[in-house]
């Protein structure tokens, strides 16, 4: 095929097309299997449904209050972006609200149709673990394939339809910006849901009165299952959506820069390569199965196959269609380091490990000792991690850079995060698989299923959290790759800023200071050094105001959980058909999480849109990087620190250091409080917070460059 | 005056060497005074002699390992520094060697001095308590005055001496590392020393088994009353005198290249500056007095007398010997920033604000939420300084580059960090203060002074406490502003090594590099990025280590606690004549101290060492700034997180939320325990890792220059 015009690009939007609706069809025929499997504990059913009505009240809630934050955010493009209403294009102004709002509801609605799909398949999870591991594996793993399906299938869809239409990556940027916002503000609410209740529920329940997790006697229990569901399940799908979508909107931006409008070669490879990422990830999830090996072993098999198929299927499409192989080179780059952060993240969170171990035996002299060794290799666990994504962003550009300088050493490093998030769809898949056993679990309890499914539901249930460290890694690590490809989208859109105002012929800013082309941000330049330690400190403060939010929260639901053991006579001793009052605690987290859900991230946005409307462009460059590196190092110390308290305290469950009740397992709980919103509010809302934050600096450029002060 | 040549800065070299001088004969005053000062409690003479033993045995065990690895340093450098002995001339690697030895005994010396009058002083403040707070103030803050006045003595008398024999800034940056790489390593073991001692004093005593601090009961309290000898005194001036150094260093290596050989009126300027700075300091501590406003006033009035008198000082000199005003302003604005950073480390470690007052609410609810509030507000408190530090580089860079561009631009941030550093006799001072007030109460208690004048010994800490959030958050932004300006003094150095190598007739590096002249780091060099993302990873896996160090030691100490109570008879009733073995305890603080020390600082190193040879220059250009950077960030983070949780828990001691004794008590202490390896060991040592780094650098820049492989 020759890339000499623009109808071979449309075969590729075409192909990307198709296989977007190959996986929605997958993802409802998966929905159906799920729905047909056989469910008749009435007790199950009813803690069900209240988990799904918890669950619906809470993102109908949310999603109400982000579309009116999100009308003001469109409103605020219309007048000011890409550039000030009275100096632009008003067209182009209503075109990037459309692509907002677009990437917006995409987001939403991908976060809908995992969320309602779990909250049946963790039922029919439970139900089926009575009929032994496998089919309860496969029901689980199946209803979190939905979301995997759902979300990539609409990028796919989103990308597709936005370059068909308009065949103008600045507005996927603006796409990718709607999705991104929405994700960083739906995830950040979930985890604050799903931490308010899960570390009240463990404080008073675990802590104070040694009854098991998941007791239906504790007030919040349901509470933190609805948290499962709207946070790891709806917030964590957002994430890698959003990455998922930036990457590709920096690939094309940059891609079609070089294909300069004569062929489109580059942007032909972004969708080609994506689109056989989630060919391949659907092959994966219909091909996995529980074998010997346990559940663990089939989540990692399936994300093995998955990843082959890709390799295969971009070695062919890149022979077929004469790509260059230095770029199928950088993506392959990119799949390596995902694995990379994935192992080193595997260290320091398994059970099996010098870390885990040494927190466990701490545990043994108290809490303090927990929290200092939990903290400690939470900090050692960024260096490899680090290490590996500067190399593959380093291997990524130095291969494509030969193939004509900077810039496609740029458009490397955006290929490289194509290729890691191209197997997202599996990765989800694994992922969204953990809440649903999670609730599975829950049930298993509360439903009386007996102790040998309890047993199944564990297995299970530990499989999830094993392979959760690594796609939380898998989660950073692409980040990671995005944003510094982000950074190069930027660049390409303020010089195309100062040619196109060039040509309107206007030379300088509002403030008198020329525009001139940025070839790079010099450290050595005080202006971008000033950039780069603000831009440091704001992933700081982000995580900090989740977390308080958390704190906030969880005293509100601690003092009415001990309202209710206080008033509800029996409700302690479990007195048969003595029930708790769940719905006032999960009205708790609701209203709670709906509070504390848009300061941090407006926060963030805000000294964004501060620092270059102070000191321009350079600043902004300088800012950049500095949210990226403190970002993605916090990132990978909040993930890996709380999976390693997590994991010392399952330990010690297990029979180690005095097992269950003794002192060390009470050092460990806490150690596991401080690690909840740790790991699953703030440290994976890192990784949003720096691409929205990427994203705004990228569709704000043009305003940096005309109304800078310094 | 004229600077037309050499003779006229040679005169400001003998103004800094009177300077100096005046400071030493000063300090010898103190000395003798404090010496003089009563003393006549039997108690007190033998735990005083225990603590003074103990911090001797220490040092010296310290020093004599110190100076074996030293040696070897000096081996390194005399085959590879500045280059390789077989490619330059030898006699650089010589005077390399002879300044960097001259260094670290400069800095030994300063400490001992320092150490030395603390173990005096410590007996005298609390023996002088029982004649009222005056005079007791007066004693402690005297002897800690002998340590601000020894250690900036020392600086100037170093630089002074240095320029004098050699007039080769370059050197200075030798003499510089050896002072920071010795301060480094004392550092890391005082504060691994001290912080043992104190977390197992408190876990044992306080926590598990309710005694009061300082109860000589205690096996581990002499152990913890070394350690603020040897970890806070000792330690923390070596950080202080690091940073000094090193930001006169910078200045200088900046300033001469600018003065081209021709005057040396930059040059004159630093050292103008600095013996203002020491004068300033003469005064503010000869007319330190406690009035009516209490030991905490008495310590910032003689601070703002100082930065008066300093100011005045620096005004008249710029007006007198014609100093470029914008040069003056640079100074001042680096002095504004360092009571920004003070300012604001104060609003978040004080207790009467909103931080400490929700962190100590928090702990109602148990240890878990404690940690998450003070980790919460440690990572908030990074905002303010990180712009304060970013802002005021900004504002002297824009001063000063109108001069000359880009490289008075450096020069100007290079003179803020000087005029940042110039009061830090006073610093020293007030901050030395606090560990021996703080031995003084626990002597006072140990001899049984009685309640009143324990209560004046109480009062006279807590002022200790208060202004150390200040004097840290001075470190910190000195350290920052210092960084800055050695990154300037790096591309300096290799733009002169090219130099020097072009005139050689080398024009490649050995792997075939062609040897540019640095005109800045570019960030989208993804070198440069691979640099930046290594670089931020190196503070965290340092303090890593340093923490994990204390967290192995406190085991084996809090081990042998249990043993002495369990086995000692008679011991935990307080049987009068039973005494614990405080020498088991001491030991085991030396020998963990002294096997933890050297790893954490060497990792930092060699991995920089890697970096430039793998990368070159342009990496290591992002590695330093990736490395100031997250330090910046984690050093304020801990520094202020350890503070918040200390002055919680003191909240709560004095009646508040329960009070002593109560379980918000208990979870305080908790949130105390983790907080002292954060603010004492891992936090304050971050400061003078990014010095080291920067200095290895700059020192090792030819190396890089000619030996990368990529």
């Amino acid at each position: 095929m020759t890339f000499t015009h623009q109808s071979s690009f449309d075969i590729f939007i075409l192909i990307a097309l198709i296989v977007a609706a190959l996986a929605f069809l997958f993802a409802a025929w998966l929905f159906l299997w799920v729905k047909k499997q056989p469910s008749e504990n009435k007790r199950i059913a009813e803690v069900g449904k209240l988990i799904k009505d918890g669950a619906n009240t809470f993102m109908r809630k949310e999603y109400i209050m982000l579309a009116k934050f999100m009308g003001l955010v469109v409103l605020l493009i219309l007048l000011f972006l890409p550039s000030p209403v009275w100096t632009g294009n008003i067209l182009d102004n209503i075109s990037m609200a459309i692509a907002c709002i677009a990437g917006a509801v995409f987001s939403g609605v991908a976060g809908i149709i995992g969320m309602r799909v779990a909250t049946v398949a963790n039922m029919k999870t439970a139900e089926a673990a009575k009929k032994g591991i496998k089919p309860s594996f496969l029901a689980g793993f199946r209803g979190g394939s939905v979301m995997g399906m759902a979300v990539v299938g609409s990028t796919l869809l989103g990308v597709g339809l936005v370059m068909w239409i308009t065949h103008d990556p600045s507005l996927l940027l603006g796409f990718s910006f709607g999705a991104s916002t929405l994700a960083l503000f739906a995830k950040a609410g979930g985890g604050i849901f799903t931490k308010t209740a899960d570390l009240s529920a463990d404080l008073v329940g675990k802590v104070e009165l040694g009854i098991p997790e998941d007791d239906p006697r504790n007030p919040a229990v349901i509470a933190d299952n609805v948290g499962d569901n709207v946070g790891d399940v709806a917030g964590m799908g957002a994430d890698l959506f959003d990455s998922s979508i930036a990457s590709m909107a920096a690939a094309m931006v940059l891609g079609v820069a070089l294909d300069k409008g004569v062929s489109y070669l580059n942007a032909s490879m972004v969708l080609c390569f994506a689109a056989a990422g989630l060919f391949a990830s659907i092959i994966g999830v219909a091909m996995a199965r529980m074998g010997k090996g346990g559940p663990t072993r089939a989540l990692n098999n399936s994300t093995y196959v998955t990843t082959g198929i890709y390799s295969v299927l971009i070695t062919l499409a890149t022979w077929l269609f004469k790509f260059e192989w230095r770029v199928w080179g950088a993506c392959i780059a990119g799949l390596l380091v995902g694995t990379i952060v994935g192992i080193a993240s595997d260290y320091y969170t398994d059970d099996g490990k010098k870390p885990v171990r040494n927190a466990a035996k701490a545990a043994e002299s108290g809490p303090a000792l927990t929290i200092l060794s939990g903290l400690s290799y939470g900090f050692m666990s960024t260096l490899i991690p680090m290490i590996g994504i500067a190399v593959s962003a380093l291997v990524a550009y130095k291969l494509v850079e030969p193939l004509g300088g900077i810039e496609y050493g740029m458009f490397g490093i955006a290929m490289a995060a194509v290729g890691m998030l191209s197997i997202v769809g599996m990765i989800i898949s694994n992922d969204a698989y953990g809440p649903i056993v999670d609730n599975a679990r829950g049930m298993a309890e509360m439903g009386d299923l007996g102790d040998e499914v309890l047993e199944i539901t564990d297995q299970l249930d530990s499989a999830g959290n094993t392979v959760k460290a690594i796609t939380k890694g898998f989660a950073i690590g692409a980040a990671g790759l995005t944003v510094i490809a982000l950074l190069g989208a930027f660049i390409s859109e303020v010089n195309d800023a100062i040619a196109t105002l060039a040509e309107q012929g206007v030379t300088t800013s509002v403030f008198g200071h020329a525009l001139e082309r940025i070839e790079g941000f010099d450290l050595t330049n005080p202006m971008v050094f000033f950039g780069l330690l603000v831009g440091a400190a704001v992933p700081a403060v982000f995580s900090a105001m989740l977390m308080l939010g958390v704190n906030r929260n969880a005293k509100r639901m601690i003092d009415e959980i001990h309202r209710q053991f206080d008033t509800i006579v029996g409700l302690k001793e479990g007195k048969p058909g003595v029930e708790p009052d769940y719905t006032t605690c999960i009205e708790i987290a609701t209203s709670g999480a709906l509070r504390e859900l848009l300061p941090a991230g407006v926060v963030s946005i805000v000294i964004t849109l501060v620092v270059g409307l102070i000191g321009g462009v350079h600043a902004i460059g300088g800012f950049l990087c500095g949210n990226i590196v403190s970002g993605l190092l916090l990132a990978l110390f909040m993930s890996n620190a709380g999976g390693l308290w997590d994991n010392a305290k399952k330990f010690i469950e297990s029979g180690n250091h005095g097992g269950k009740g003794s002192d060390a397992h009470k050092a460990a709980v806490i150690g596991d409080t401080v690690g909840d919103p740790f790991k699953d509010t703030a440290g994976p809302s890192i990784n949003t917070q720096i691409t929205v934050i990427s994203l705004v600096s990228s569709i704000a450029s043009t305003l940096f460059l005309t109304l800078h002060i310094f």
